[in-house]
């Protein structure tokens, strides 16, 4: 299975009175699907999914895999704390008709977990799992990095198909890329240096802002593969920059504002992620209205 | 509502196939019921809360109501990420005849959690709760610590009662002792520093290692309570080597050991947490059966 | 060699023009020697020593030694970040009558430092020191802990007399008393854990801020060695909320601008350390009007 | 001035009674002479520059002018903990005929050193400087990191020519080459991410590794400036395990057995650096034979 290019981590629409809506879901991946994307994350970091109970995470699968176009990878957000239950939601969307699971670390009780903690519980994983795995490291909310020799060590796994690297670390990406076997894959999730990631060997990426802003990544991404470094060079920097603004500092209130602001159903998130204050909503909506009519189009 | 004295943090014992051994746990409390433990925490993180469905839950919490001797204070672990999913596991636990709910912080989204972010999590969740509310801090786990200005801010709601702190840290429960009124109350989760927290002015501690040793935390307190500092400052400094090597060392799966050794339903914890390797068992062993014969009898 | 009590962490005063001021220094010293404390920490991190030449380093040990009155310990800050220079040091302030040194870890390549690293050093220079070495663990100036493990190891060299632990951890202070061997005495750099380190088992206390409030710790040190635990336990609150507002918020800044209201020689420390902007010198100022005139008297 | 291309990071040879070799060093110097390299970095964190007296500094500054092949540029470490010992050698500097002053974060308060501190510190040093000032941000070793924000407010200034930044992070490269002038080069610290550094608008690179293998960085800057991607990420990927086993693992010991290995007076660190053991000295052996006769060459 390949994972090149860009997959947007799906953000989960709520409607007024707090509850998923599946129409707004649906009329985004409706959007999507004319695209240049290469498939979808549903229920990542972005999904919110450790605010959805396990019957919300349900339909959301199910209404993402009904909506796809043919041709889109969809891949969902299987990890929980414990292995049994990881097992269980991978089996699950295994049966609703996803191609991959990607399984973020177990994290809670990190002061005692340990490497062998990691690779048992992904090896257990990776075995029951009908699907292939992606590792997810994404430190910054779990406080847990996989280190290149763990990574290294699951990649060896004939059913653990890559990593989303979300620590920003164009070196892990490039120590990984020269350590492990041809077919582990390289994701990373840092909108920020896509570029730089896919010129020591990523194959794509899965971006939050890739929610709002699909088609400028997937052109950066083309950039890339075309080998046009120069205007690789100063898109990246375009959106890095949007990406600071936007994701860095509001998370996912600003990523759905972002969407609201260019035609998708974006909406707030559930509390404890507060709403974005007034002045935050103008900077990013200077900053898009700005983009939309520059040179670099971003 | 008066929080003083020992609780234990309990554990959640499991039968050989996995399943959650209600029966264990039951035995487990009508045990304590014997001992001066002031009531039982259920659902915290040692009781592996994280890794339970909320079938499960539920289960575990009918179950110690039933069992708990009359006069033993209830108190529910009921946090979650998101505030509405922690209101509803707050009234469910009320509903089943719980006294207090203890709250950890929401952390998965920690990079754009701010101090208000906090505040009004915890006031939606106290305005909506039939019953006291309890911090909880816990950074080892969580990767966020509740500051004092967030604490004292929070102090001030009619129905928040106080402040389960494992950061460990007795400078903060002296600043919130001096800062906060005097019906918000102060339990440390650190069984290495309940008689300094306690001489600063925290009147309990809700402790995983209360579990296995009950009667040496009850002594501990009635020493300290009794004024008696020379026998209190030479059992702590023993519990807090105990602690280390048990808990610090080894977490839930430690002190699942120690509690087998102690004749209490353990057992091994939920994987990715790993079971004792051979050598950390027979430290454990060798600890208890040394301070079962000691002079300070730990 | 006994270290009980209440030890400064002198300042450095400068003149106008940037120069040290010994007579500064000697005048505080004058008033220093009136009071009850067990002696003086010269060339600390409050003396700002890593802002210091040699010449001027030296300076300052011989003007404190020839001030300070028969009967105070004299105590050198002489760590530096090579085990020679470290020595030379040493060597240097015992010549001059320093009966003990003070020896931060070296921290510069605290990535490849590990425990080793530690013990050789301190061994190294503890086998060359003419006189008494006390270990000094800062991890919020240096980045490093001295963990208890290795506290314990260089317990038994027979020329290390103890350490100033100023991590704040009062679990550790009871760590190292009761590992250690008892001729190893453990002093707190802690203002706001005074009383709940010495309950278990510190001998006593280095303080900046007992720079400009010496009669304060002075008193509670004596409150807590007379077992009065619930004034020592109200004065520990007052100062713990002193400390945090002049030392924790302002530094050495804080510190010596406390000194000035208090009829010291305070004055200005070297930049890059910042002068306190007007509303800090409000907050202070009103502080410690407050204390002088309160029932607690800080 | 500009600072394009690769500059080792020069150690510091020392004798075997541990005094500095200057004829080691100027013998370094000869050899590094004929090679590509763009300039050297004297007084570094590679270069022990926190173990030396200020005799000491002098006469290694003093020894490379000497020797430095005409159209070498001469940068000098000149970072000292206060501002004032900093402007000293900075000036200093410039009469022996530097061309240039790197200039680390003061560090060792940073509990109380704000944006402002820097700000104030390095325009302060700017002005006085009579060369140009390189900012150096090196959170490793000092635990403080240059901001965007702040780097961008000081790339604003007339004197301060660019930084040398050792965070590892791509994305802060990418950040600084897009809001600062022109005129503000930034040179990467992180010998794993020299091509992707300089592929987001990165003009060099300051290596520790680049004093044992000055060739190899200087053809993976010239495969960049030539366009020849490919080669360029795969030299680059054999350059970073080969930087991860002897610079992130063994730190100067390591660069300097690495010399050794290549005919340079490399020799032995200061203590509390330690010396190889054995089992590193083998592996980094094998590393360089096997890069010496493979494909890519490393």
């Amino acid at each position: 299975m390949e994972f090149r290019g860009i997959f947007p981590a799906l953000t989960t629409p709520f409607e007024a009175d707090g509850e998923v809506s599946l129409s707004g879901l649906k009329e985004n991946i409706g959007r999507y699907n004319k695209t240049g994307l290469a498939g979808y994350l549903v229920l990542g970091s972005t999904g919110e999914s450790v605010m959805l109970g396990r019957e919300e995470a349900d339909a959301v699968l199910v209404a993402v895999k009904e909506t796809a176009a043919p041709g889109k990878l969809l891949i969902a957000g299987t990890g929980a704390e414990s292995t049994r239950e990881t097992i269980a939601r991978t089996k699950r969307a295994a049966a609703l008709g996803y191609q991959a699971a990607l399984v973020k670390t177990p994290y809670y009780y990190k002061p005692v977990y340990c490497a062998e903690s990691y690779l048992r519980h992904y090896r257990a994983v990776a075995d029951a799992s009908p699907i292939p795995v992606l590792l997810y490291s994404v430190p910054a909310f779990t406080g847990v990095t996989l280190e290149t020799p763990e990574i290294l060590a699951l990649a060896e796994h004939g059913n653990i198909a890559g990593i989303k690297d979300s620590s920003g670390s164009v070196q892990r990406v490039g120590e990984v890329v020269s350590g492990a076997p041809a077919k582990f894959q390289v994701l990373t999730g840092g909108a920020s240096v896509v570029y730089p990631a896919l010129c020591v060997g990523a194959r794509g990426a899965i971006l939050a802002l890739a929610s709002a802003l699909p088609e400028k990544f997937v052109e950066l991404y083309d950039l890339v593969t075309q080998g046009r470094h120069e205007q690789a060079k100063n898109l990246q920097l375009a959106l890095a920059s949007t990406s600071k603004c936007i994701v860095t500092e509001n998370g996912i209130a600003g990523v759905k504002y972002a969407m609201d602001l260019r035609g998708y159903h974006g909406g707030l998130p559930r509390l404890p992620l507060l709403p974005l204050k007034e002045e935050k909503k103008q900077q990013i909506g200077g900053l898009l209205a700005l983009r939309e009519t520059s040179d670099v189009r971003v």
